[in-house]
């Protein structure tokens, strides 16, 4: 076959899309950290950016987590891929606060929107393949999360964009093979590593066991039905706030107004409310969340109700307030004395 | 440890709770298929029925579908176990149209139906547990089904109550151990067997692989998913309901209506508007949705949209119009011959 693989073309194809409506003369970054499916995301927009009916400029952004030893090393050889593919690369260190997926995700966000505030980017290109996504749902079911959670990951978000939302990683690989680079592997993507993560895990086991048991396409079904819970939650998401902002009086909550609501929006209403109040999304379970709406459902007299992050939710005179959780009382010890 | 086992205990409470709400003097049935999990709930609705301070009465229906060999063998033994239980017990023997799970279901659920309307019961009584709810998910899942399907089965579904779904299957046995009653098990629910069922599959493969990788909590946060999306569609099957109401007109739905409506509403309300038309539920995919969809959304004068069921949507004139496929149009040849 004459001309590049289907896997570069498909690569350069989802970059054309992605990056349809992006204006003249915007620099667009793209984030790479050379593994297969960024590689590939980086090989294809060097391509399209250097096609001279393309307007906008483009520039690579590696993050070294300063995670695993020889980070810094395979930062370098990453921008310096980039590089080769034509495409100017800075190397940007940053600091991860705790194990795990979330804190490391949430520095290299941090920082590549400060690289893109820098640099006046006007979008930042994200890897994320199909697998990716069909990961993300499987390890949101495991946690018994709701639809916003399952729903994945957006192909835009601000100013990050995914285009390879509908590619497999297997696009990624190929992609990379048939323009002779050579991306590299996170040894702790391999499942069997000791360090691997619960998403390598669900990569190297889970999915693969559902493709024998359900087929093939059982990732595309994931991702599938993840786009359909995105419209979902969207659309849930606007109606719990306009609830909410219904039911604000100014001394709480008003009970009969949240009442009144579905379930669906209610306890949606009830987790923004105690996330404003400061309980932190990530440790506000479903059971705390159900324990407020009986406050609201199945009152009788109960007390207050603890949430993470020292916030306390209580009704009175058919008020639901979420706050601070009070100092503990101060028991009257002298005045009994006093009495006696 | 005196008085019955925690299983049995769990499952007693389970039918308590269940028909808190029965009519004094209504006649409650319990399908029961002779395995554990419908056996425990049997033995645990006789138990209660034989309380003095219960006013409902209880009987059991044992349907044969006819499918295996012995079937009829099994469903005689399985109502005469129900006997031992003290519950009176008719065996009703359907017909099964096609392979496969769903032909089954349904006529066995159309046979509980008829029990209960011929003997005049208020509630009929289903053995699933948390096990078969995380199953529901994961085969909904495995299709890319959306919010409806991934709710899995209700707890109260009109007469049909589903008392066991916070128990596992695990429970059920142990209940029928404590109470030394020898349930039967399906051959087919053996994932190894040539006849096992996808959702047999599920069972022996995909969950266990799915609790090793993620932790033993995976079936349970499968349910509190299930519920949460249930919230989730019941909601927005009424919103939709509301949109399609708001966009009919005499001569089809309005397209600037439909266009103005979010996305989770919009597919909603078309794919409702395909069944009503006659196309089948079963049969209907996404992609074909989608496919309408687009005719609102993405209008460049595209021609009719083929549905399953031999139906066709097109637009003209800001209506779309959902309904039988016009027969093909006769090319009018003899015409032509007349112009040479």
């Amino acid at each position: 076959m004459s001309g590049p693989a289907l896997a570069v073309a498909q690569v350069r194809s989802a970059v054309v899309a992605a990056l349809a409506d992006v204006p003249p003369d915007a620099l667009v970054l793209v984030a790479c950290s050379g593994g297969p499916d960024s590689l590939a995301l980086a090989a294809g927009v060097a391509f399209v950016a250097a096609r001279p009916a393309t307007t906008w400029r483009a520039q690579a952004v590696v993050v070294d987590h300063g995670l695993q030893d020889g980070s810094a090393r395979v930062a370098d050889e990453a921008a310096r891929a980039c590089r080769g593919l034509g495409l100017d690369a800075v190397v940007v260190r940053v600091g991860v606060d705790g194990p795990g997926e979330a804190p490391a995700r949430a520095a290299r966000y941090a920082a590549l929107e400060r690289a893109a505030d820098e640099l006046g980017a006007a979008a930042v290109l994200l890897g994320h393949t199909l697998d990716d996504q069909a990961e993300t749902v499987l390890l949101g079911l495991a946690r018994g999360s709701g639809a916003r959670t399952l729903a994945g990951m957006a192909d835009t978000r601000g100013r990050f964009r995914r285009p390879l939302l509908g590619l497999r990683r297997a696009d990624t690989l190929a992609a990379c093979a048939a323009q002779n680079l050579t991306p590299w592997h996170d040894p702790t993507n391999d499942g069997a590593h000791p360090d691997a993560s619960l998403r390598s895990r669900v990569r190297s086991e889970v999915l693969p066991t559902l493709e024998r048991v359900l087929g093939p396409g059982v990732a595309d079904a994931l991702a599938r039905t993840a786009a359909q819970l995105r419209d979902d939650a969207d659309l849930l998401d606007a109606l719990a706030a306009e609830l909410l902002a219904a039911a604000s009086a100014e001394d709480g909550l008003d009970v009969d107004v949240l009442a009144a609501a579905p379930p669906a929006l209610r306890t949606r209403a009830l987790r923004a409310a105690a996330i404003a109040a400061g309980s932190p999304a990530g440790a506000l379970l479903r059971v705390h969340v159900l324990a407020v709406d009986a406050l609201v459902t199945d009152w009788h007299g109960q007390g207050a109700v603890a949430l993470p992050g020292g916030v306390a939710a209580g009704r009175s005179c058919g008020r639901l307030a979420l706050g601070p959780a009070p100092a503990p009382r101060e028991v009257p010890v002298r005045a009994v004395d006093q009495e006696e």
